[in-house]
């Protein structure tokens, strides 16, 4: 195990005593404690809950080494002093690591080190200054269990005796955090119906919007709770039939598409009028609800922070079960149905109690300051709500989150699935998502017709044919509001999300960039997951001085303490680096030209190379069929069946490690025998390593607090056995749109034309003796259409080259 | 979804309304109800139990379809009566299927006879009677999320009320099935040390044991309740890294035998004397308990019954943290200290609240009935505690379990690891389990030395290098003490489990039909797996109907309600089918004759067939590193690496299904090269189809009850494509023990000898137009010891051949 700690805040002695005092673990017999040896001997008590009475906690002392000749329970009533050494070999047994496996009972320091588990340097006896100030750091320190040892005890009850503290003593911050004296087994959970501002199922009435509250018992007398807030389309229900039933075919053909002179403002959003129904009456107004739930759709780390003083709230919005309107995936109907609840929250909206009765109920219980979180489309929301500056959102932490959705479905004029999902598309998404249909009654009486009707319509607007950016794109483009953002981002993506792919946290990246707010990035080599379960980085800490400053106000310096960018390592396990920058705009690039099976750092090569698309018709069949397959064989140097379907061009070994940071760009001039064609690309670092496995692999259990839910804690490992390869990033583009994704250019068959496009952002370290590739080739099986029809393409190599933005 | 119950009780009008009144389904209201279709609505509010007032709940009925042109909301309203059709649409509705996917609106009694949801037949208006019928089959119905329909309520809080009960009304039984009416929320965790009747690690003191209880808040208000008990080696934690260190090396020769003339007699496990050291004073006898703990290892079958008025205890027994002795790996004296625990919780036996004090403490608590539950290691436990006879044990549920450790680590005179396991064996186990290595002053300054030195011993001891039966596996053969069984046995057994393989059951299962006990086994087509989360099968209901009845003396019926024997087909999915038995020894057996490439039904070759072991260097390495393409090539009747080093026999396609139930017989005339040498065998199922997944998918969460623990729902799937074949047995053999696994027998070099062996017996259903397929080599890259030496086999067809147990 490796130890990466961005949230830990240094404290001088004055807070330790002040934050050990607060938590309980400083009181009056550790300060008339004679020795240091006595006043560890009681802190050492206190961090044991599960014994009663001095016996048994003699017996857990003596399972712990003092020194690799004697217990603790015997070094410690011998009298002998608190030093160094024995703190950090009793740490690192209390902190779960193994003698003989994580450290040497010789040496623990020689551990903590290792482990990078930041510890005292004080030499020779402690007095009990010192011994408070390790202590303190200690409780800070992550353990083997992922967490910190503070955590570690706070899942054994330790804050339990603070559940009764009064309302006005909570929440209750250390070391800059939130911490768990709520007790989680009296949240309360409630729904109400949030009167929304759009009527998405034009049915005459202002869509009603399920919200589904968590909040602790303490906001029933007098405290007021900040939300985390997560609008997740899926928290109703999935309808998976449907939308395998709606899914597209992609074994259809590219066609040629008509050359047109489109401009951007011809196809720019201008957004829509039209008239929203009036409000409902108010009956009358109450504190209480009259719908609760029994196991909400939940993020764990939503259910982290229920234990330390934050209410969550969970809506699905419009088109969802037991809310009104439609799946419109994207559109600013379903942004303004998403901040409809943050205006609720912040006392600018109506709720009411149920879907009949007109009784409007306030979030009386909250602070009105809101933090989105979540991932992929929930992530996206908050990226969404966010660039419409509404007031009451102080943060948002989208993870693998969408800024655009041309970019998700398509790509450089092509119609392009976002990976692992061939054939979804707005609509299928849209129908996915459409919980309503879970309730029989409700869809098919009220909605199915319109919905059908409205799905046609989105299939036409949304425009498979062509793959172009239009309108219906650009409505869902939140990059046009970014400088609205009016509150702080924590962006989360993986570099290997072929899902949510990394431009579209790039993009965002870049945007923000001129906007006045604090901005921050985490990267990660993971897919489309969530890191607040992985060992090697303290995110879940991360977020908590983050949101405690966000939505409490703490002033704990987060914005100085978090780097601006942190990136995991994609070849040393368990290793995270921070950084000024990610994909600086200035960054000076490299460039490497095209030669016949090389790429070359000067250009030599005046040939035209070709190769087709077209494969054996059993061939393609089982391609479709093990995309998996074809991914390894596309980028393999071994003769396969795609050797002819490709071009294959390495780079001479590295000399150095070199870090490839941000955007790789491709020109290339290319003809196709057809007056219409495709080029994908896919960057690869060549060369036999033991890599990282693709999924973290599970470790233990995580608890998310005392006897309440768990996590699985994970972790990337190397793979068992070395690679000769892994794409570092690809990209796409249609002949047809050169000069961008909304206007057609004519492509005339045989004749070369200058293509330029940019690869998937990344960041990538290539290490010394490995050789960066190149993949040029057609059809991706993986995402664009696959006509498997009998093009060729040809690549003049003398005009043809990368540049690459090395670090 | 197809549903199988096998637990669900039919219930006579009488029992309708008395456990309808029970529940507090039926109450004053109910009965007063005017009309049959006023009585539903009654039922149906108690079954929307996250809302308060009739507006909200009418807006749930008016999600739900009547028929296919009205809510239920306004059905009900209208007065029309109950019918089947409407109540029965409504049904579905309730239990989470979904309209258009599992059923069909206008005809939901199809759904039901699909979906093999029982229904009540009759036709016309129902009158309240039929209706409360219907109500009482409903609840007792298992839903789409593989929980009954109570069970579902029961997750939405449905028996919160029933919690504050007086504790001689409690447990509450439904349809012979204990239910949640124990707040899980206020679970009692304490742990007390059983001084046990062993002193394994010599130190001149009885070994004190480690002891975790959950049990209800009721048992301090006077219920007595029965304990669910794993007893598992695991549970304090797992020596990962140490265990793997210990692992032997797989790529050593097979070696020659010296020939002996060795008895069973000569090597039966005898027993040892060995005096035990004297109790332990007792200083005083005390009912509270000075340890607690937060969370332990937990099987989620047991954390079900938690809120259903079960104990739960967990012991890691000797050798773990906290406790004394050292690891044994399934030693009698392991077994010892298993019903110790026993004895302690029928008033038998000792335990002390701490492990210095010497304060008594009784399992006052505790009824006395004792069922021990768990899997593979867990589940041998059980057996080998049930096999000493012990008192107090009601019931014993081993799945996947251990009957013999000889035929875990060995097989047929060889060293064959557990399939996924190379080179593990019973000193590696003992050391991943002594879990008291985790205690570093404990392992350290107490243990090590002496456990390092029996760690030599049973080195020794285990003689990998023969892989003979000799008198340290006879000490850990549960099946001699069979006999001795006095506790019924619920049996549940993966047929691709190639961990612990089917024999382990099978002969258990042969044994156990000479013992007056009631006997039933499940198998399932799931590898080491549990299958208490199946949606297909009501494994849960079938444990709580078995233990309801074991533990509190519930006459439910429940041993000639459940078959002796269900099996998973392998394949329909989502089937299970009921057979009076499994592997009869009476059934009459086919022959197969050994013909070149072909099984032949008559025998027709004369011919010598030999096949090599020997792989070249760079081949042997790869299938090392890959054992999974091993696997697969082994099979494979494409041209591969493997053609030579194997023979591969076909029958003639099947002209009906057959079903092979048991064991085959493997009949072969071979001689080897040298003195020495291997056979293993594979029995193939070959034709292309769509096979079940070797692992389950999960679906959806499963709750263990209300704002409890959590478990994730799984179904068996077809893969997504077909395979050309499937593995169904296999088997292997020493050539040197002919006769028995004891006695070595002299191999003379290119000298024929008559081998016979069983594969591991199966339950596999061959459909028509599949072959059946054996493949005959030596080397198993997966489990036994990988020479890769030139050894050269030769089969005399014309005394080749085998027999299998069509059923």
């Amino acid at each position: 195990m490796k130890n990466n700690q961005f949230a830990r805040l240094n404290a001088d002695h004055q807070m330790v005593i002040e934050e050990l005092q607060r938590i309980h673990f400083i009181d009056d017999s550790v300060q008339a404690a004679s020795t240091p040896s006595a006043a560890y001997r009681l802190l050492l008590r206190k961090a044991f809950l599960n014994v009663k009475g001095e016996s048994a906690f003699d017996a857990k002392l003596k399972n712990i080494l003092a020194a690799p000749d004697i217990n603790l329970a015997d070094y410690l009533s011998s009298g002998q002093p608190v030093t160094r050494k024995v703190f950090y070999l009793v740490a690192l047994q209390l902190c779960g690591f193994l003698a003989d496996i994580d450290y040497d009972i010789e040496d623990p320091l020689a551990a903590m080190e290792k482990i990078q588990l930041p510890y005292l340097h004080a030499r020779g006896e402690w007095d009990t200054d010192r011994l408070l100030d390790a202590w303190y750091l200690l409780l800070t320190t992550h353990t083997k269990g992922g967490q910190t040892f503070l955590d570690q005890l706070t899942n054994q009850g330790y804050f339990v005796p603070f559940y009764d503290l009064p309302a006005d003593r909570k929440p209750l911050f250390f070391n800059g955090k939130a911490q768990a004296v709520f007790d989680t087994s009296r949240l309360i959970r409630e729904v109400v119906y949030v009167e929304s501002s759009v009527d998405a199922d034009q049915d005459g009435m202002r869509d009603l919007l399920k919200v589904e509250i968590i909040r602790p018992e303490d906001t029933n007398k007098g405290l007021k709770v900040p939300v985390l807030y997560t609008a997740s389309p899926y928290n109703q229900g999935i309808n998976d039939e449907a939308g395998k039933k709606a899914t597209h075919n992609v074994n259809v053909p590219l066609t040629e598409k008509k050359p047109d002179d489109v401009h951007y403002e011809d196809i720019a959003w201008k957004g829509r009028k039209c008239s929203l129904p009036d409000p409902r009456p108010v009956a009358g107004t109450t504190k209480d609800t009259c719908e609760t739930f029994s196991h909400e759709w939940s993020y764990t780390l939503n259910d982290y922070f229920l234990a330390r003083g934050f209410a969550v709230v969970y809506s699905a919005g419009i088109g969802t079960r037991d809310s009104d309107g439609i799946q419109t995936c994207g559109d600013p109907q379903q942004t303004e149905a998403t901040i409809d609840v943050i205006e609720w929250l912040s006392g600018r909206r109506r709720a009411f109690t149920n879907r009949t009765d007109n009784m409007a109920i306030d979030a009386w219980w909250c602070s009105g300051s809101v933090a989105m979180t979540g991932r992929s489309y929930l992530g996206t929301l908050a990226t969404a709500a966010a660039a419409t500056g509404v007031e009451g959102l102080k943060t948002i932490i989208p993870e693998a989150a969408i800024s655009s959705w041309y970019d998700y479905y398509r790509a450089g004029g092509l119609t392009l699935a976002p990976g692992g999902f061939p054939g979804e598309d707005a609509d299928v998404l849209a129908i996915e998502t459409l919980s309503r249909m879970k309730s029989a009654a409700d869809y098919q009486l009220n909605i199915k017709n319109f919905f059908e009707k409205q799905m046609k319509q989105m299939a036409r607007d949304m425009d498979r044919e062509s793959g172009n950016y239009n309108t219906f794109w650009d409505a869902r483009n939140y990059l046009n509001n970014v400088q609205k953002i009016k509150c702080d981002v924590l962006m989360v993506h993986g570099l290997n999300d072929w899902n949510v792919k990394p431009r579209q946290a790039e993009q965002l990246w870049q945007k923000l960039r001129h906007v006045p707010v604090c901005k921050k990035i985490i990267l990660h080599q993971g897919q489309h997951i969530y890191i607040n379960a992985f060992r090697s980085i303290d995110y879940t800490d991360i977020v908590n001085l983050w949101i405690s400053h966000e939505l409490y106000g703490i002033s704990n310096g987060v914005k100085e303490l978090l780097p601006p960018v942190i990136v995991q390592d994609n070849v040393v396990p368990e290793t995270w680096h921070a950084y000024p920058d990610w994909s600086e705009p200035d960054l000076q690039k490299s460039t490497l030209y095209f030669s016949p099976g090389k790429l070359a750092s000067e250009p030599d090569s005046h040939q035209i190379l070709s190769f087709k698309d077209q494969l054996p018709e059993e061939v393609f069949n089982r391609y479709c069929a093990h995309v998996d397959q074809w991914s390894h064989d596309i980028l393999d140097d071994q003769k396969n069946p795609l050797s002819e379907n490709r071009l294959l061009l390495k780079s001479e070994k590295m000399t150095r490690d070199r870090i490839i940071d941000g955007k790789v760009g491709v020109h290339v001039r290319v003809a196709s025998n057809r007056p219409f064609g495709l080029l994908s690309f896919q960057l690869v670092d060549y060369g036999e390593a033991r890599r990282l496995n693709a999924s973290p692999s599970p470790i233990q259990r995580l608890d998310l607090g005392y006897h309440w839910r768990e996590d699985r804690l994970r972790e990337f490992t190397l793979a068992r056995f070395p690679t000769p390869f892994k794409m570092i990033t690809k990209g796409h583009i249609n002949l047809q749109n050169r000069e961008n994704t909304w206007k057609v250019d004519e492509l005339k068959p045989d004749q070369f034309y200058d293509i330029a496009t940019e690869l998937q952002p990344t960041f990538h370290k290539l290490v010394t003796g490995h050789r960066l590739g190149l993949i040029v080739y057609a059809t991706d099986f993986g995402m664009t259409v696959r006509g498997n029809q009998p093009l060729r393409y040809s690549l003049a190599l003398d005009h043809s080259f990368l540049t690459i933005p090395f670090k």
